[in-house]
């Protein structure tokens, strides 16, 4: 049997305890040595909790007991998981987590200190929930030379755009009814200014890069600013608006990442990904275009990531599976540089004004709204189009397109 | 460096050859020991190929050259394949295949064969071509109760389904142009007829239960009875027929497998998946929905899927990576004790009687379509369904319907 601990008792800790003892069977059934959770570290009593008797207040009584092998970080925050973590690690105790914020800022560090413990540092849970993407990444797809991740990777986000375009409702309405729901958390700014969205895929590409790109240096977008009017005017042009984390290699090796809400084309495959689902599309130089949809949070789906995590090192104990990600920093390309059409509205009194920038605006007109003048431009870089919408004093929003080429 | 042989130099086996060649630099950037393609076997000379003196005709050679860790059967077919895969994994050489056939019919005894012999016998490009399904399932989703797998396992019939239901084209000219372009074969049977979708499913539904599921006891029914006036129906029920391969296990342990057309709400993240394009969608009992989308077919991606088990063997040179897969049948479920909704076509003058057999039949309605009436039955098991229609003597077709809640 193998032993474990779980560090935090809320949301993703209890569903891993849960799901351990739930799919015992199924677990043995694959691994029959099986897995038992033998400590759960929390400050909090849970005396009314069928695991009671397992919650302890020390993390030295974890560190110091030999028996426990595996350690599942669900505390999520900083501090005191990095110290905790580590301090697992540096004792050989593999450790599996769903913390994206430390797996973005100390990923590389705690790697290394696994490898040099001969333990391993897992984090699939951290980017997508429940959607297996970082172990394909690292074990299905290393023959590939991967040029681009589009996520749709934070589901509150997803599921606010997804009503807003069903039923017309304003964004500070549904945000609302998701903080309602708990979909979304009483302070929202993580998740609805792109910041939760921009860890993940900071996560992604440096596992497809193999060095370290820092959340910081990702030009980073939320949604708050997308309107029941560009709502409109998406499904006249049969798309649909969602929060996209990209990253992209060109052919000269250039690297560009970004958080922002895109207007995706009704025949891209993210197009359909709605609700509090995520997905990840994946274009491999070999493989072509793959993508991994699923549930990207909640309790018993993270926890699913995390178990799942926790097999693999429980069939490596002892041995350290590497995960290739160097501390080495990653200069990204200058962000202004990248090319792409965008969507954008302005007054109908600068019609005139607009199409003398964008000479081969494409017009679009969505039913009841009069007054402005909305339109498509063509391809350009970030910078021309900053400088060219800088002349409009009526600017009412622009939204970058998903080009399905590349 | 790991040296390997190639047997087949068809369309996957070259792909495989090409794959290692050109992507040489991103393999070793993760795997820096590097592949090196040592031997093709195949029974043609290839005199103008850059590989020309890779080229051997005699199993022998490779069989009896220690230096071959790895040999990647891409014969497809039941023999030689199946002798020779068992003769390299006799001499402790891996092998990692893209032949559903052989897998499907020989699956647990080549996985025991390697397990006696501390090697590996792999099979991720069998099923979905590129797309990792085999790979999560097996080592991502080991502590999830799998309860339900559909999949669109076959891109010729996905083809065919997806040009007849946009350009209105009758089975028979779209299968003629799939032939032209070399999606479909000259003998289109094991394609349309569902027979390749079946096995594919046998062995997906094989690796989620352990034991053997014979594609001989799968109910198969391909998609040439389908018209253009079905494809008509289905389009005004916000519905796409896809030729779905099937697997459930109900909470009494029944186990239905099938291999059939179904109409596919547009709810569902399979009505989406269009032309070549395969995926496979899974519930498990904790992640709940997990969709893996991709290429199901084609040179490059599959021989990706087959060099993903290349890089993972060599990871594990002198171990057994182990499948569970037993040869012990599994009894499936009468088939005809599965539930569900049938859309069916009758003569107009049978209306009467439909409606008398299937009382709350919805009528369906297409533009252009009179002189018949269409309709939608309640849920219903297969033999009740099949007692009714057996009264209608102007059937036209019936196509089983995807419930959303299962």
């Amino acid at each position: 049997m193998i032993q474990i601990a779980v560090l935090g008792f809320g949301t993703v800790g209890s569903g891993v305890v849960e799901l351990i003892d739930k799919n015992q069977d199924v677990i043995r059934s694959r691994f029959p040595e099986g897995i038992h959770v033998k400590y759960i570290l929390d400050i909090r009593e849970f005396p009314d909790s069928p695991y009671a008797d397992r919650i302890v207040h020390d993390m030295k009584v974890i560190l110091e007991d030999p028996e426990i092998a595996i350690v599942c970080e669900t505390m999520g925050g900083k501090e005191p998981a990095y110290s905790f973590s580590r301090a697992a690690l540096e004792k050989g105790k593999s450790v599996c987590t769903s913390n994206k914020e430390l797996v973005a800022a100390y990923g590389p560090a705690l790697i290394q200190t696994a490898a040099d413990h001969n333990c391993s540092y897992m984090f699939e849970a951290s980017v997508g929930g429940g959607i297996p993407v970082i172990r394909p990444l690292l074990s299905a797809l290393t023959q590939e030379k991967i040029t681009s991740i589009l996520g749709i990777l934070n589901g509150t986000t997803n599921y606010i755009m997804t009503r807003m375009e069903n039923e017309g409702m304003s964004f500070e309405d549904v945000l609302k009814i998701a903080q309602e729901k708990g979909y979304a958390e009483r302070n929202p700014e993580a998740d609805v200014e792109g910041h939760d969205a921009c860890r993940k895929i900071a996560i992604l590409s440096s596992l497809v890069t193999g060095k370290t790109v820092r959340y910081e240096d990702i030009p980073c977008e939320g949604i708050s600013k997308i309107t029941t009017e560009d709502m409109k005017y998406a499904r006249a042009m049969h798309m649909a608006v969602r929060l996209l984390g990209m990253s992209r290699q060109t052919e000269n090796g250039a690297v560009y990442v970004r958080t922002a809400p895109f207007l995706v084309p009704e025949e891209h495959p993210l197009h359909n990904v709605s609700g509090v689902f995520n997905a990840v599309f994946v274009h491999g130089n070999m493989v072509d275009n793959l993508m991994f949809y699923g549930r990207g949070a909640g309790k018993l789906p993270t926890a699913s990531a995390v178990t799942a995590d926790v097999l693999e090192c429980a069939r490596n104990i002892g041995r350290h599976v590497p995960v290739k990600w160097s501390d080495e920093v990653l200069q990204l390309s200058d962000p202004k540089s990248e090319s792409r059409q965008f969507f954008v509205r302005v007054d109908a009194a600068e019609k005139d004004l607009a199409l003398s920038l964008f000479k081969a605006a494409q017009e679009v007109r969505a039913e009841g709204l009069e007054g402005e003048f909305a339109f498509v431009t063509e391809e350009q870089t970030e910078a021309e189009f900053e400088r060219k919408a800088a002349s409009l004093s009526t600017l009412k929003n622009r939204i970058r397109l998903l080009d399905l080429e590349k």
